[in-house]
């Protein structure tokens, strides 16, 4: 049992950030918050206190999509349009995680990185390689980040060097769930790289799987303008997105993660909600390539389950917080060019970070009863001379923080670093 | 004398960024540089040599708007629109500057936090306040940035607690510009807010005295529909927003700094050339409170000269470094909604904000010979798995680095800042 003292914020809801100055957060020996109160009930008056002060303590960050084998390309080619991204350094990148030795070394800086940046639970795209993401499981899974990760299923119409042959790829992807099922942590999940790769054979194929396995899927969906007819060209009978994966028997299982879901017509959004699955706004990402800006107010308003993701490396930086902040920037530009749409607040943005998108994986998210302390403790983001209230300095965090900002991480109760 | 060793990037013009590993760059006693080579040159051979390994050696950046009293709003109150954000945050602030100690509480922490950013030249406003301003002026020159620093003209249109009387307004100005017409580093501008805020009287009389000092202007130009459609509605007789400030004789002296600069008509960008000014784009500033985004292409293409300002607390992060990436980005955002424009590349962004802003102080913005030795060193941007090139190094700082990255800072040749 152990007694956190600090200025405490996190969501309760969208529409409500809670904050507590000088607040106490009591935590079990599980690492579960039994109480978060103003003052220390009298049954805990004996447990030792950790205090941090006028420091703000938040709960840890959920990055809902992520590449980890491009990170070796974070920040690098940002002014190139997509297809020569993709050509010139995504999929020659992506080619050379068939030496474990390579993806040994990128993924064990990519999860310390993770977790210095704050975020705790990622849902996680690897490449097509079995043992270069057996590794990044692995990695996961002993540093003990709640995450999906998948091995990509990708069978046409991509270089050469990156297609796989439609039933190896359905083999290796059972041995690969297979293998990862019993973990405590990183659990696998189907990845079909988006539709225009992958024919209706594997994607009907992935279904069974999906059913055999209880397992979910994460993909790209209606990630730009391109992609979207592309995906209705390539399966005549659909009508759009979402509907390939619904007749692939793709979205009986939870949880269902569409990345970018930047142009869906009505039909995606009622297919999605009904499978009730989450769309993830990776907002640097689809502004570095031109893809476009999500309607993430109306999503939010027909209670679409919305996450944030880094999306490395078309997105530049893994920090989930200044995706926040670029969440709300991107819903003015929008709102600015086009008509009848709603800004985003920051409560919202960070109530997407945290504990709408933490629902995906076990009790995080929030500092409320009940759910892991997994948190952060932020320091230095006051002015002597201009005293602000928590909320608005983990605003500024957002805005205007950096990684030094983070002073302390907790995973499920234990101090994992420290500086 | 002294000799610099490491990976040396600097622009040569927008489209030619200089790329030298492993170079050396010998510097005189007095901060300028003798030469940038590949080799140590004969005569040098006994010089003492500092070497930076594998770390990228950058030109200091210049910041060509920045709102110095509004520091202490850095990064909040971002989801909130143009006019709540000024009348509930903004304005009220400004007003606190009457108070000295705040003011000298306030520009000693952001003078230094500029300098720890990599900013070692500058175009800041303060407020209306004299003994304010000339703090903020004071802390500049004993820290020796090179800056041009105004005390704000308003007379009309604002809050009752920050207007001035017109002639006070003038004559205030005028010990000011006195006050600091012998410093060597902090110089006075004349700093009219922006035209709808101003009466012609107060914009002839300050168009005097720059003609009476020699002393340039900035204001904010075209910034927002509204202010472009409000400048002419007040000043009947002018077509466009820069004709006024010409009519008021304020574009005589250099240097003319337009910030924002985002909705010019034909004529406005024809009179801005005219005087050899400077437009500012602020990206980060312009999204947070919906204004839009600059025509940077074009205007870069027809020869405007182009600077990039963070814009507190419009802008939320004070390093110039983030707001590159943010150029490239806008450029790409604006390419998506609008027809016909061209995005920026990196190249560019980067130019804009070393070589091309520098150009307005006194031999800084490169690394070339004859320029003063204002540097940064950057470190710990490579992977041990994926060795990135010097110009791919200050990309990923721009998009994905913060301010640990920021090795040493060296000012006219000497070292400043060191960890």
């Amino acid at each position: 049992m152990r007694i956190y003292h600090g200025n405490i914020v996190y969501s309760k809801n969208k529409d409500e950030l809670v904050e507590l100055s000088n607040g106490y957060i009591i935590v079990n020996d599980e690492g579960i918050i039994e109480e978060v109160s103003n003052a220390i009930p009298e049954q805990y008056k004996n447990v030792s206190i950790t205090d941090f002060g006028d420091d703000v303590i938040i709960p840890a960050f959920s990055d809902l999509h992520v590449h980890a084998p491009q990170y070796p390309n974070r920040g690098i080619a940002m002014d190139k349009l997509l297809a020569d991204w993709l050509n010139e350094y995504t999929f020659p990148l992506e080619s050379k995680y068939k030496d474990e030795k390579y993806a040994k070394e990128v993924y064990t800086k990519f999860v310390n990185d993770l977790i210095k940046h704050g975020t705790m639970h990622a849902v996680v795209f690897g490449t097509i390689h079995n043992p270069a993401t057996d590794i990044l499981v692995n990695e996961l899974e002993n540093k003990g980040i709640q995450s999906y990760v998948g091995k990509v299923n990708m069978d046409k119409d991509s270089p050469d060097y990156l297609i796989e042959e439609t039933n190896q790829s359905i083999k290796d992807t059972e041995t690969f769930v297979k293998k990862h099922s019993n973990n405590k942590y990183a659990k696998p999940i189907l990845t079909p790289r988006f539709a225009p790769t992958c024919s209706f054979e594997l994607l009907n194929k992935l279904g069974e799987l999906s059913n055999k396995y209880k397992i979910g899927v994460q993909t790209h969906i209606v990630e730009s303008l391109w992609e979207k007819e592309e995906a209705k060209k390539c399966f005549g009978g659909c009508i759009c997105d979402m509907h390939i994966y619904k007749e692939a028997g793709l979205l009986n299982r939870k949880p269902f993660i569409a990345a970018h879901f930047i142009f869906p017509s009505e039909e995606d959004i009622k297919i999605l909600k009904e499978c009730n699955g989450y769309a993830v706004q990776c907002p640097d990402a689809t502004t570095n390539v031109i893809a476009g800006i999500m309607q993430t107010g109306n999503l939010l308003d027909k209670g679409i389950n919305l996450g944030i993701g880094s999306d490395i490396s078309a997105g530049s930086y893994l920090g989930i917080y200044r995706q926040v902040a670029s969440v709300v920037r991107l819903s003015k530009i929008k709102a600015f060019y086009e008509k009848d749409i709603r800004t985003i607040n920051f409560k919202e943005a960070f109530y997407m970070a945290t504990k709408q998108s933490g629902a995906l994986f076990n009790r995080v998210g929030s500092l409320e009863k009940g759910y892991y302390f997994d948190a952060l403790v932020l320091t230095d983001l006051n002015d002597s001379f201009n005293k602000l209230k928590p909320a608005e300095l983990v605003e500024r965090f957002c805005y205007s923080g950096d990684v030094t900002n983070i002073k302390s991480r907790y995973m499920r109760g234990i101090l994992i670093n420290k500086d």
